[in-house]
């Protein structure tokens, strides 16, 4: 057998000892599959006592993450220690600056500095890779920058955040409202104690875009991605959803519009209304999906566990075991030189149909106002449901599906109606997406 | 810009033009990402004259695909010539021992011949790729071998033929019995005119041999899966399988049965019921979908487009792609001496829920026999359900889902009804996937 594949680990919080864990049980399958052994030579972590459930005794222990970078008995340094700034960024960038490859489940880290990173390691000629930063333990950086590697993508859309999903879903099924859930996935820590990057959609922002900058050959742009949480989002929207033959699901979705010189990248994450004959309308739980769509092989769906400690030890240590069989490429599938530099689309010019839910006071002629409004907007209604009876706010739910026209129409239709007494709160609007 | 990778076509069917359509079509995109041109140095086919929609003239001809692989200029055979033996394999094996790559798409060459084939390619030094040889555009065979590196896979099962999937969900949406839809398949073009390959399952079965020695690092067993079509599946079965929350697919199914010493190679394609909360469920149409089970993953699931030229090709020419970056590694993920010779499973050990379907006379007393003869075999029923009324030839049906259980226990019930003047034809039995 050859030469071990020398690694150490910084930062053993659930997802570092399931990296530990997962090298330790398939350790001789490991070695098969990548030719060689992975070892790890060293670990670090801020508390060297804590009981992690694994037997550290038999790896070096630095206390301090630059010592770490610089042994010179390690080949691959694993970053999990966290946050897009800061030390893991240090530590990435001092890994890398001595020659060291980089893994990473950062998603935050990447979606900030990832050109910045790329740009180094192709510089040191080293491997910069980060399958675990989107959708966890399912391969889909893989998929998309190898597997799909012959196709224009046309669009890549899917379900990022598996807190929001099991949210979401679980509203579905229990008819339960949105802070409701969330307290009890609080309670049973599956969304964290401060759930804003989680809720808001700022963790699907984050790797969406290190998504379309594989799938587009663009620059990361995650400033610029348009977007909506899930918190706005009513058992009322789920149950008029459902009627009209959809479910709520919070999608990240990115494209191209417009074509060579006025191309432009679409990026955004909202909640859309999927249709049920729609795959990604029978995603469940915390369970992550994307879709790609290509010129050649049309419509491919991964799907699997976005999160936990073994689904992303899974794929870092299939980058692990990339590196070990000599895989250094660039690491968003061409040289980070070559990434064009894209202007953000405005939504405005996408046309589509959309949801727009109302919550109106009980009273006549709100319907009259709304519909004058969407008209004058030149927003086409495909259908309206009227909740007979008022809530305990006195107030009536109005859902709105539009025909397919211009977004920038809908917006204009809510500009009219900012403010009206015909409105007892603001509307929330959500594109369908086509099945 | 570096050396182009020169390939050679050998076939220009559907498949074969695809491919020369798409390398032309995102040829910029493919040398960004190949880091070097995908040059098409010669092609070869029976016909020359004959329209196959893109222009050829650009292209070397070879009447003779042995003067085409023995080419100095051609790095790269890509064969498309088709059938398990005969001129494809004589090509294979000539195209590598000439020390050239060779690309596939041909699953049935693989399925007998992929051990000798991979072996070859090892001692030669060049790669052997066949992604497209299962489930079309899906890069499952990538996913398994690299995306799910890091994991011992436990069970790999999935739909693998996209003529059943669209025969099985038709006659679903329908209520068309399987010869009617299948006569309306082969009119449109879905099914061939001999479709035993496809409705017997043999196709799904040379597919599922290739997933399981990538997954379990077992050496090809096709001659060790037990194949069953679905030619026997009635209407009746799909409309009683709704009643009690299943859909009907094929699948094929892998695994590894006991441990170490004593484990066993399980391979079977067979008709499913599939509970309608299972993600596979939902793949209607010609789509496949292979989800793969892993130690620490969890389910990962692929899911597209199984077939037609613009996948296919997608998938071919990602394993081009591959190659043309250097990437030259064992076609079975680990090296053929080392893959495992396991000896097949007996279906009898595995234990679970069976649907059982039996034709009987409309007379009293069947009930009786068909329930003895479970209880003497030790099977536990669930549920049964009588359709009230005789059909067109005056029999019932009868379905019976059992507790689960050894299969074991359901043949021999079988056995025991077998010839009996209470049953009007072969029962059907058809395995329970689990949710």
């Amino acid at each position: 057998m050859v030469e071990p594949l020398n690694i150490a680990l910084a930062g053993l919080g659930t997802v570092g000892s399931g990296v530990v864990r997962l090298i330790e049980t398939n350790a001789e399958l490991i070695a098969r599959r990548a030719r060689r052994p992975i070892r790890i030579a060293a670990v670090s972590a801020r508390d060297r006592t804590k009981d992690r459930g694994v037997d550290l005794s038999r790896y070096d222990w630095e206390d301090d993450t630059a010592a770490l970078a610089a042994r010179a008995d390690v080949d691959v340094v694993v970053e999990m220690v966290g946050g897009s700034d800061g030390p893991a960024l240090a530590l990435a960038r001092n890994a890398i600056a001595g020659g060291k490859g980089l893994v990473t489940a950062n998603k935050a880290m990447i979606a900030h500095h990832g050109l910045e990173l790329a740009a180094a390691a192709e510089a040191a000629g080293v491997a910069l890779k980060f399958e675990a930063a989107v959708a966890g333990g399912i391969p889909v950086i893989k998929g998309l920058s190898e597997g799909a590697a012959a196709n224009a993508i046309e669009r890549v859309y899917g379900i990022l955040n598996g807190t929001c999903n099991y949210i979401l879903s679980t509203m579905e099924d229990t008819g339960r409202d949105f802070a409701d859930v969330l307290a009890d996935a609080q309670r049973m820590g599956y969304a964290e104690a401060d759930p804003t990057f989680d809720i808001e959609g700022i963790d699907a922002a984050h790797k969406l875009s290190i998504l379309a900058a594989i799938a587009f050959g663009t620059r990361l742009r995650f400033d610029a991605v348009e977007t909506m949480g899930i918190s706005r989002v009513k058992a009322a929207d789920i149950e008029q959803a459902r009627a009209l033959g959809y479910v709520i699901r919070l999608i990240g979705m990115a494209g191209i519009d417009g074509t060579n010189g006025s191309a432009r990248l679409f990026q955004r994450v909202r909640p859309h209304l999927v249709p049920i004959d729609h795959p990604l309308a029978h995603v469940d739980g915390a369970t992550n999906a994307v879709v790609a769509e290509g010129n050649f092989m049309g419509r491919l769906l991964f799907q699997g566990a976005g999160a936990g400690d073994g689904p992303t030890a899974s794929a870092v240590v299939a980058d692990i075991i990339d590196i070990a069989k000599g895989e250094k490429g660039p690491a968003f599938a061409m040289p980070a030189a070559e990434l064009e530099a894209m202007e953000p689309a405005s939504s405005g010019h996408r046309v589509g149909s959309s949801y727009i839910r109302f919550t109106v006071p009980d009273r006549p002629g709100v319907l009259a106002d709304i519909t004058a409004a969407m008209r004058d907007a030149g927003v086409s209604i495909e259908s309206l449901i009227q909740k007979g009876d008022p809530d305990q706010d006195g107030e009536v739910i109005l859902a709105v599906v539009t025909h397919p026209g211009p977004e920038s129409a809908v917006t204009e239709a809510m500009r009219i109606l900012d403010g009206s007494d015909s409105l007892a709160g603001r509307p929330l609007v959500m594109q369908i997406i086509g099945a």
